[in-house]
């Protein structure tokens, strides 16, 4: 029997969605395990790096091969390792994540697919440029705009404000998120009102990772959000602008973020959400002066903040520890806040139930 | 002297636009050279391929780097190639081309940088999900909304749809051909008529690459385009719906879709773009019927078409025989066209050329 009719009947696995066109491999078996497959007859090694790492071996023909454990369901950034070099599978769509441009599965639902593109009515991703004397240099922000948007032109939106973490910019929450179905299958339901949601880039010149992340690279983040982001959305677009209208949330990184300029700035930001993240335990000269102002402030944060919410990919993300020393003075300072834990990690399938989970608490007055 | 001071100082070269954050290479010298490097110390060859191939050499360290040849102004497709693997190069950012996440370059203007961002008005483009009875499948198009769209609720606009070619999809033009730049700048300078550009996905099942492009998915193409992209945007956008006020254009594969469902819709076109196509000469299963249609048509054609642009990357095109063939049949015919020829090749720099040339022809009334 013909060997290609054989290896075309002997597998269970459909291609994963997030392949690109006519790709074969990654396959999802039906218990979520995945297979992987890509040609490289000179190569000495080759791996897939899914946060665990997967050895491939070889075929007689030069295909490398692998079958994965079972994964979670949704989005995962992979790296396809060829003698030692990672790099983007070209067998996938790629997504800008870890600082390059890498790869992403994305992994069948076994929920009620909350993210999955529906019949309903859907709003559109607007891609805009826009100058920023705090950086000089043109700047790039994502908006969601919910369905109906363009229909009445007298209606005004409450707006969230969303970010995204290391590594990763304005395409995050728009692509990795996928927050248009999200907020698309949300607002046909009722469960959330008709929003905007603004994914600005985070990302500002001289930061070289967390490593280096401090108060200064902070500021100019509050400077840009303030003073360029803000001010251009509510000229720009049909958004209330009042501190209950506004929502500021992030994932990592962009939770940092939040902490800071959310806590400082409670009269223009009521609602705020922070996902998979907390001031780093170790670095008390960051964490310090901010716990230093919650103390001070903290009547006026509780009473200006109608949501403040604090979520955690479970005991598994790599932020637990630091997120809980953090609750842990919020609590003994009184700082009211609302926590959620949802299992998976540091990973962007908690970043979408949060996401979800979020937009259902604001606006809604 | 530290070898790493050294380092700093000995290249001239700035990192290309194109990189991703941080990365320091590729770096294009004032030539328009360009020197790759990369980290790969266990590879045995690392190779760059821009249409030629470069081959890398190693230093102590691991680091592979080489210099091209000079390369001319704007984007261009590349690969990095690790041991006989083509993948993307993690240093650039990626596009969707040749079938794949590419990577792509972006050389300096040596012209006066029509594409480039300025302190002009800008418009928006946006991103929006719909769903074909045609395909049975959600599909996805990106549409230019010219600045002011969204303060006039009144104004109609005139629509070109614009396609990508084959191994691209929608986000060719939107991304690789900053057909939003090039438009915020002619309209600024009131040399093209504000207008919508839609960006539609091209792609259909079944196709196999151009070996297997045949009448049968330009049907569907033509049907998608007609009974789905056009009523949709029509019912969603502001746009005119005459014919006068309707052009569609595209490159490669997309010049051929442009070919057959301009040709056969001129009531509904009055402006038809062919940017580096032809119909194949050495396929008169596909072509000899359009050639009939369009001799039992001709006064019709030329009456309808205001413009029938026809261009090409020079004689270094690969579409240039198949075209002049064609241009042959037009002249025997006398079908008329405006032909226009800038040196590049099949390649993004041409395109980009043409969308800026073809954009200050249309809507002229």
């Amino acid at each position: 029997m013909d060997k290609n009719i054989l290896n075309q009947y002997s597998v269970l696995g459909l291609p994963a969605s997030s392949n690109v066109r006519n790709a074969q491999y990654p396959q999802i078996l039906p218990d979520s395990r995945v297979i992987f497959k890509t040609k490289a007859p000179q190569a000495k090694q080759v791996q897939i790096d899914l946060g665990k790492k997967y050895d491939m071996e070889i075929d007689d023909e030069g295909f490398w091969t692998v079958t994965t454990d079972s994964i979670t369901e949704g989005f995962h950034y992979y790296s396809l390792v060829i003698d030692g070099v990672a790099v983007a599978d070209p067998a996938s769509e790629s997504f800008y994540g870890m600082g390059r441009m890498a790869s992403g599965i994305e992994i069948p639902f076994k929920g009620d697919g909350y993210y999955s593109i529906k019949d309903v009515p859907h709003g559109e991703i607007g891609m805009k440029h826009y100058y920023s004397k705090v950086t000089n240099s043109w700047r790039r922000f994502f908006i969601y705009m919910p369905p109906g948007y363009d229909k009445d032109s007298t209606k005004e939106y409450p707006t969230l404000y969303l970010l995204h973490g290391g590594g990763e910019d304005e395409r995050g929450w728009a692509n990795q998120g996928r927050t248009d179905l999200i907020l698309d299958n949300l607002i046909t339901e009722e469960k959330a009102s008709p929003m905007l949601v603004v994914m600005m880039d985070g990302n500002f010149p001289g930061r070289g990772g967390l490593a280096n992340f401090n108060e200064e690279v902070l500021k100019i983040f509050e400077n840009e959000l303030k003073n360029e982001v803000i001010p251009f959305v509510e000229n720009n677009y049909r958004t209330k602008s009042d501190g209950e209208s506004r929502a500021l949330a992030g994932l990592s990184m962009g939770g940092l973020q939040t902490l800071y300029a959310g806590i400082k700035n409670t009269d223009m930001f009521a609602n705020l959400g922070v996902f998979s993240s907390g001031w780093f335990a170790n670095k008390p000269d960051l964490s310090k002066p901010q716990y230093a102002f919650m103390e001070q402030n903290k009547e006026k944060i509780n009473s200006n903040l109608t949501h403040f919410f604090i979520s955690m990919g479970g005991k598994e993300d790599i932020a637990y520890e630091n997120c809980q020393v953090m609750l842990k003075k919020f609590d003994a300072m009184g700082i009211k806040y609302e926590y959620s834990e949802y299992p998976g990690g540091h990973s962007w399938p908690v970043w979408r139930h949060d996401l979800h989970k979020f937009a259902q608490l604001i606006f809604k007055n």
